[in-house]
C-alpha cells in the first residue's frame, strides 16, 4: 500500500473547506515539497468539483508552510461538462500559503494521438546514483527514489543547467496521477549547474497532467533557459516507463544569492 | 502613439473592481485574444498591488467574452516586498470568464545573468509572409504584424508542430512588457501542422514575463510536444530584437475535432 495516498488524504469539513495533514516525509529540509502541496490541494479541488483528474494546476507560492495540520479552502468557480475551474488555497493558522487555480477534468485514457520528442535515453537506474546533499536532509527521498543521470551530475558540471534522472515512489501501489505533480518538482534546482547553490524558492509552478502513468520508473528532465534579475525558469518533463509523456511543468523561482 | 495602451486601459472603480473596455481590434474572429485578456487583467492586478510588472500570469479560461465593457475583479492576496500575489478575474454580465493568479514584482532591469539557447535565426521579416486565413477575419492583425517563417508555413507541412515568426505591434510606441502576454498567444495553433484545423480553445495559459523588450521586432517560436485525449500543449518563447529571451508560456488547449 503506497504511502502517497495517506499522505495526501483530504477530509471534507464543509462545502468549501478540507482538513489535511501535511506529512513531514514529503519535505525538502523542513519545508513540504511544493509539488506535494499541489498534489494535496489538487486532491481537494477534484473532490469538490467531482472531477477525476487535474488537467492544469497553477500554484503561486507565498510562504512555506510547516508539516502538520492545514486546511484547503476550495471554491468551484465553474462546473463544466468537460472542464471545471476551481480556486483552491492552502491555509495554515488563518493565513494563505499557496494559492492555486485548477482546471479539472478527465485526462487521456487511450494512446497518445501524437507525440514529439521521444523520452530521453538514460543509463539504467542501477547506474544512476541516488543523490542527497551532504549536510541537508531531504525527507522526501524516504518516499521518492531519485537517481540522477551521471551525464548531468555532479554540479557544477559543464555549465548546462539540465538535470535528468529516474524517479519513483518507493512503495508504489496503483499509479496515482497526482504523484506526477510531485515528480515535476522533485529535481534539484538546475541552477546548481551555474554554481547557484542554496535554497531556490518557487514563486509560481504550473503543472499539466497529460496521462495516467504506467507502473514503474518515471523519467524526468529539468532544464532552465534563462536567469534574469535573479529569476530563473525551470521546465520539467516527465515520461512513464513506456516512454509516454505524462506531465509537463514550468516554474519561476529565485536563484540563491539573488 | 501605440494603440495597445488605450486598448488595455483599466479604470479603478472601487478597491477591488476595475472597469475595462475590450477592444474588438484585439480579437481572433469575434473573440478577444486570450493573451490580450491576460494583458488587460494583469494591468489591473499590477495597479492594485502597486507592482511594476507581472512576473507570472496564470490564466484559466472558462468562457470567451465579447468585445465591449467588462470588469476586472481584483483581490491582492499578499503584498510582499519583492513579490505580490493577486487573484484577478474578468467578468461580464455578472459572470466570470477568465480567472487568473498573478505574481507581480519588478522584472530584470540589467543584462541577463545567464541565457541558454540563442534566439532562432529566421529569414528577414520581408521574406516571411504575413498570414491571414482565407475565410476567417483576424482583427488582431490590424494591430499586430505577424510574419511567418516559410520553413514553418504553410500547413500541414512536415508534420512537425512548430511555428516560428516575427511579431510586432504596428504602431509601436515605448515597448510595454504587457504586450508580451499578447505575443505568447498570437501564433496560429501549432496543431494545424497535424491537420487539426479550426478553433482550439485555450483552457489554461501561464505566461512568464522575463524582461522588458527592446524596441522593434519580436521573434516567437511555438511548439507542441503531445496531443493526448484531444488536449495539446503549446509552448511559446519570445525573444526581442537584441535576441534576448523576454517571455515564455505554455498553454493547454483542445484540438479542433476533439
Amino acid at each position: 500500500m503506497s504511502e502517497f495516498g495517506p499522505a495526501t488524504t483530504v477530509r471534507r469539513r464543509t462545502e468549501g473547506a478540507y482538513d489535511v495533514d501535511l506529512d513531514p516525509d514529503w519535505s525538502i529540509g523542513d519545508k513540504p515539497n511544493g509539488g506535494y502541496l499541489l498534489a494535496v490541494i489538487a486532491r481537494a479541488a477534484c473532490d469538490a468539483a467531482a472531477a477525476p483528474h487535474p488537467l492544469a494546476v497553477s500554484g503561486h507560492f507565498m510562504r512555506a508552510p510547516v508539516a502538520g495540520p492545514a486546511e484547503v479552502r476550495v471554491e468551484v468557480i465553474r462546473q463544466g461538462r468537460r472542464v471545471s475551474t476551481v480556486r483552491a488555497g492552502l491555509w495554515q493558522e488563518g493565513r494563505p500559503f499557496v494559492e492555486t487555480l485548477i482546471s479539472a477534468g478527465a485526462i487521456a485514457a487511450g494512446d497518445p494521438e501524437w507525440a514529439g520528442d521521444p523520452a530521453p535515453v538514460l543509463p539504467p537506474p542501477a547506474d544512476c546514483p541516488e543523490w542527497e546533499p551532504p549536510n541537508f536532509p531531504i525527507p522526501l527521498f524516504r518516499r521518492m527514489e531519485l537517481r540522477l543521470d551521471p551525464a548531468t551530475h555532479p554540479w557544477p558540471g559543464n555549465g548546462n543547467p539540465v538535470i535528468r534522472g529516474w524517479i519513483r515512489v518507493r512503495d508504489e501501489a496503483e499509479p496515482d496521477p497526482l504523484l506526477l505533480l510531485v515528480a515535476v518538482d522533485a529535481m534539484p534546482p538546475t541552477v546548481f549547474h551555474l554554481g547557484r547553490f542554496g535554497w531556490a524558492p518557487t514563486v509560481e509552478l504550473t503543472g499539466l497532467v497529460r496521462a495516467v502513468q504506467a507502473p514503474g520508473w518515471l523519467r524526468c528532465e529539468a532544464r532552465t533557459k534563462a536567469v534574469e534579475g535573479g529569476w530563473f525558469d525551470e521546465e520539467a518533463t516527465v515520461w512513464d516507463a513506456t516512454g509516454r509523456l505524462v506531465a509537463q511543468s514550468r516554474q519561476l523561482a529565485l536563484a540563491a544569492g539573488s
